[in-house]
C-alpha cells in the first residue's frame, strides 16, 4: 500500500538488518567490556560472519551479504570520520616529539614491509602454479598487505599509562593507511614493465609531492576554519553552527583532496590535528563536548559498520566458488601471505628500533625490546583498507570471473579474517603480560591538556595556565639535547607569537573581547 | 594517476560543490543573522538557485543540477534527523497540553485543505484545457499541496515568548507532515474510481490504526533504548557508546516503520520525544550536551541541504522545455494552486480556532485573532515534502516525458519557490508587525525544564525539583475545569509512579545506586 517505501523495499530490510546488528554490537561490545579476550572489532566481526551464515542458509546459498561492497562507501563515507578523529583526538604532543621515528616506521616501514611481500610473492607464488600474474599485480599484492590495521591493538593500549608505545602504534597506523593507498595508487598509475631508475626517482618524488601538498591542504582548511569560527564570532548565535562548520570543513578538506587526486587520509588527519588545536578552542563550550563526542562516535559507528561489513562479506559464495576445485593452493597463498606478513614487519620494526634508540642521547626514551614487541605485533591486522584495495585491484563492481583475482579475494579475506580474530583476540593477553598494569612507561609521562581528549574537566580559566612556558626541571636537558624537542620549543614560540592570536587556541581566547568563550553559558 | 578517485571524479566534483555551498550557506546565514527579511532556508535558496544558473551556463544549458533528485535520499537519509529532531527539542509540556487543537488543525485541516484543493483543481484546471488527469491525480495533488513547511516561521517565531503559538505552528506543522505523507500514499494505494462509502470508512479506519501504530512503535523503540541504556549503565565504560546507541536507535525506529508500511516520520517523532523525556536523563552530562546539540546540527544540515538543492533543481531545463510552448498555462496553473493553498488554509484555521477558543474556559488560553492571522500564513509555505510527492507521483527517476506531468513539476517548483521566498521572506515583518517584541502572549508561559532545549543549565540536584507536584493556585481551577489538564495530571502520576522508577527520567535517575548521573564526571 505504501508505495514510497515499496519502490525499494528490499533496500529499507537491508537498512534495518545492518542499523539493528549495529545496535547489537553496541550492547554486546558492553557486556562483554571487561572480558580479557573481545573486543568490539571482533564482536562485530563475528556478528557479521554469523549474520552472513544465517542469510545464506536462508537464501540457501545463493546469497550471503546484504550490501554490494562499494568502494566509494568505504573511501568516501566511512573513512574520513575515523581517520579525522583519529587526528582531531590524537595526543599532539607526543605526536610530534616522536615525529621522526613515527615517519619512519610508517613510510619507510611500509615500503619495506611492501617489497618484502612483492619478493616472496612473486618467487613463491610461481612454484605454486599461481603465475598469471604480472610484476604489476605482485606490486599491488605488497601495497594490499602492507596496509596494517592496528584498531584492535589501540583499543587495549592505554593513552596514559604509556603514552610513547601509544603513540608510536597510533602514528605508524595512520602514515601506513596513506603511505599504503598512496603506494598501490602509484603503482597503479605506473606503468612497471619499462622501470628504470629515473622512474624510481620519478615515483620518490611524486610521493614526497603527494605528501607535502597533502599535509597542507589539511593545514590550510583546518587554519581556514579556526579563521572564519573565530573572525565571524560563530558562538554569539547559534552553537550547532559551530559544529556543522566545523564537520562540513573537515569533510571539505576530504573531498577537495579526493579532487586534486591527493591523498584525503592525510588531509584530513593534519586538518584534524589543525583543528583540534585551534578551531576546538574558539568554539562555545557546549560546541568543544559536542564536537569531541560526536566525531567520536561518527568514527565509532564507521569502524563498526566496517567490521560488521567484512564479517557479513567473508561467506560470500561466488567468490569461494572458485576456489572450490584447489582448496589446498588457497590455503598455500593464504599461509605464505601472513608468514610474510610477519617477516615483513620484523624486517623493519627492529631495525628501526635501534636506529631510532641509536639517535636518542637519553636512555628513559628508549623503546624497550618488549614495546618493540607490542608495535610489531599491533601491526600484524589487516583490516577494512586492505580488502578495499584488493577488491579494487581485483574485482569490477564487486563481482570477479577469473579464478586468479577470485583466488586473490578469497586469500584477502582469510587473512584479513585470521589476522583479525587470531592475532586480535591474542593481543589483549600479549600487551597484559607484556606490560603488566601500573607499570607506567618509563619514558616521557608528561600532562598534555591540550587534546579534545581530556581537557573537558579542565575548568575555563585553567586554559590560561599554559604548562609549555615553564618547562620542568628535568625536561630542561631533553629540550638542549635533542633536535625534535628543540623545533618543538621553537614551534612553541612560534604558534604562541603568531598562529595563536589569529587563529585563536589554547589559552589565547580569553584575551580577545567578546570571544566566544566568555558568553559560552548565556549563548545556550 | 590516483585510479581510487578517477573512478567516479564526476561525483566527487558534484560533492565538494555541494559541501562547499552548504559552509557557504552556514557563513551566510550567519552574516544575515540580523537581516530583518533573510533567514538561512531563504538563504540556502537563493545560493542554490545562482548555483543552479552557473551550472546551466557552464554547461550551456543542457543541465543545472548535480545530483538527480531521489525520494530515498530525502526519505531514508535527510527527513528522519529533521523529524527526530522536532521531536526531540519540543517543548512537551505545551505539546501534550495542546494536544488536542495541534491535532485537529494537522489531521482535520489537512483533509479540508486537500480536498479543497483536489476540488478546485479539478473545476478550474478543466477550464484551461488540463483535463487529462482522472480523480486520483487530482487527489493526489490535493495532498501533494496540503503538506506544509513551517520551518521559515518557526525560525523567526520564539518558543520562550509565545509558547502556545509555537507549540500549536510546531505541532501543526509535524502532524501535518505525517498527514499528508499518509494520505498521499493511501491515495496511490486505494482504487479511487470504484469509491463508496464503505471504502471512505476502510480509509478512515486505516488511517486511525496507522497513526496509532505508528505513535506506538515509536513510544516502544524510545523505552527500550531508555531501558537499556539504564540497565546496562553504559556510563560506566563510554559515553560515545551511549551516543552511538540513541543515534542508531532513534533511525531503526524509523527503517523499522518503513519496513512495516508504518509513517516513519510519525514514529521517530514520538521515539524523539520519549527520548528527550527517558533515555536523555539516563545517560551522562556529556553525552546530554552531545546528543542536544548533534542532533540539532544533523537536522539543520538537512534541512540546509533540501532548501539548497531545491533551489538549484529549480532550473533544471529538461522541465521546463515542455512548459515552453505555453506558458500561459504554467502561470495560470500556479496561481490557482496558490490561491487554492490560501483559501484551503483560511477554510480550517480560523474555524478550528473559533472551535478551540470555544472550548476553552479561560479566556487567557484563546487564540487571538492576530495569532490566528500567524498560524494561518506559518503554514502557506510549501517545501521539500511537496517536492518529494510530487516528484514520486509525476516522475520516473526523476525523469518524466509527458507534458502533463512535466507541468505539474513545474507548477509545483514555481509553487515551493514562489511560497518560500515571498511569503518567507514577509514572515518576519509579520511577525514583528502583529507580535511586537516584549509582548509576551498572555497564554500560559510556564518554565519547562524538562526538555533537553533549556535544562543543560540547571544543576544535576536541581532536576529533583517537580514542579507538576505544585500546581499553582491560579492553575488548580484549570486543572479541574479542562479535561487535557486532568489527562496531563493523570499522566504525571502514572510517569512518576510507574514510567520513571524504570524507564528513569528527569528527578529519577539520582535515586538509582551507581546511576550514569553520579559517575558522570569520572566516567569521561
Amino acid at each position: 500500500m505504501e508505495t514510497l517505501a515499496a519502490s525499494d523495499h528490499t533496500s529499507v530490510v537491508s537498512i534495518n538488518i545492518f542499523v539493528a546488528l549495529l545496535c547489537a554490537c553496541i550492547v554486546l561490545g558492553h557486556l562483554l567490556e571487561e572480558n580479557r579476550w573481545m573486543n568490539e572489532s571482533i564482536t562485530a566481526l563475528f556478528i557479521g560472519l554469523c549474520t552472513g551464515a544465517v542469510i545464506l542458509l536462508v537464501t540457501r546459498g545463493k546469497n550471503s551479504h546484504l550490501l554490494v561492497f562499494s568502494e566509494d562507501l568505504f573511501f568516501i563515507y566511512l573513512l574520513p570520520p575515523i581517520i579525522f578523529n583519529a587526528g582531531f583526538q590524537v595526543k599532539k604532543k607526543q605526536f610530534f616529539r616522536n615525529f621522526i621515528t613515527i615517519m619512519m616506521f610508517g613510510a619507510i616501514g611500509t615500503l619495506v614491509s611492501c617489497s618484502i611481500i612483492s619478493f616472496g610473492v612473486s618467487k613463491l607464488f610461481k612454484k605454486l602454479g599461481v603465475d598469471s600474474q604480472d610484476i604489476g599485480d605482485y606490486l599491488a599484492i605488497g601495497a594490499i598487505f602492507a596496509a596494517t590495521d592496528s584498531v584492535c591493538t589501540l583499543q587495549v593500549l592505554n593513552q596514559d599509562e604509556t603514552p610513547l608505545l601509544y603513540s608510536l602504534v597510533f602514528g605508524e597506523g595512520v602514515v601506513n593507511d596513506a603511505t599504503s593507498v598512496v603506494l598501490f595508487n602509484a603503482i597503479q598509475g605506473f606503468d612497471i614493465s619499462s622501470f628504470d631508475y629515473s622512474i624510481g626517482l620519478h615515483f620518490i618524488g611524486n610521493f614526497i609531492h603527494l605528501f607535502l601538498t597533502s599535509t597542507l591542504l589539511g593545514v590550510f582548511t583546518g587554519l581556514l576554519s579556526a579563521f572564519v569560527i573565530k573572525k565571524l564570532y560563530f558562538g554569539r548565535h547559534s552553537t550547532d553552527r559551530e559544529v556543522a562548520l566545523m564537520i562540513l570543513m573537515a569533510y571539505l578538506s576530504y573531498v577537495l583532496a579526493e579532487l586534486f587526486y591527493l591523498s584525503g587520509i592525510l588531509t584530513v588527519f593534519f586538518c584534524g590535528i589543525v583543528m583540534s588545536h585551534y578551531t576546538w578552542h574558539n568554539v562555545t563550550e557546549s560546541s568543544r563536548i559536542t564536537t569531541k563526542h560526536a566525531f567520536a562516535t561518527l568514527s565509532f559507528i564507521a569502524e563498526l559498520f566496517i567490521f560488521l561489513y567484512v564479517g557479513m562479506d567473508a561467506l560470500d559464495i561466488e567468490k569461494w566458488r572458485f576456489v572450490n576445485d584447489s582448496p589446498g593452493t588457497s590455503v598455500a597463498v593464504s599461509s605464505i601471505l601472513l608468514c610474510l606478513i610477519l617477516i615483513g614487519r620484523a624486517a623493519f620494526v627492529f631495525p628501526l628500533s635501534f636506529l631510532s634508540n641509536l639517535a636518542k642521547k637519553n636512555t628513559n626514551e628508549y623503546i624497550t625490546f618488549r614495546e618493540q614487541i607490542i608495535i610489531w605485533w599491533a601491526g600484524l591486522m589487516r583490516g577494512a583498507v586492505s580488502m578495499a584495495l584488493a577488491y579494487n585491484k581485483f574485482t569490477r563492481a564487486g563481482h570477479t570471473q577469473k579464478k586468479e583475482n577470485a583466488l586473490m579475494i578469497t586469500s584477502t579475506i582469510t587473512v584479513v579474517l585470521f589476522s583479525t580474530a587470531v592475532f586480535g583476540l591474542m593481543s589483549q593477553p600479549l600487551i597484559r603480560c607484556l606490560l603488566p598494569p601500573g607499570k607506567v612507561s618509563a619514558s616521557v609521562a608528561s600532562s598534555e591538556n591540550s587534546s579534545p581528549k581530556d581537557s573537558i574537566t579542565v575548568p575555563l580559566l585553567g586554559h590560561r595556565v599554559d604548562d609549555s612556558e615553564n618547562p620542568r626541571p628535568t625536561s630542561l636537558r631533553l629540550l638542549l639535547t635533542t633536535p625534535t624537542h628543540t623545533v618543538h620549543r621553537y614551534w612553541r614560540k612560534f604558534d604562541d607569537a603568531f598562529m595563536r592570536p589569529v587563529f585563536g587556541g589554547r589559552g589565547f581566547v580569553p584575551y580577545v573581547p567578546g570571544s566566544p568563550i566568555e558568553r559560552s553559558t548565556p549563548a545556550l
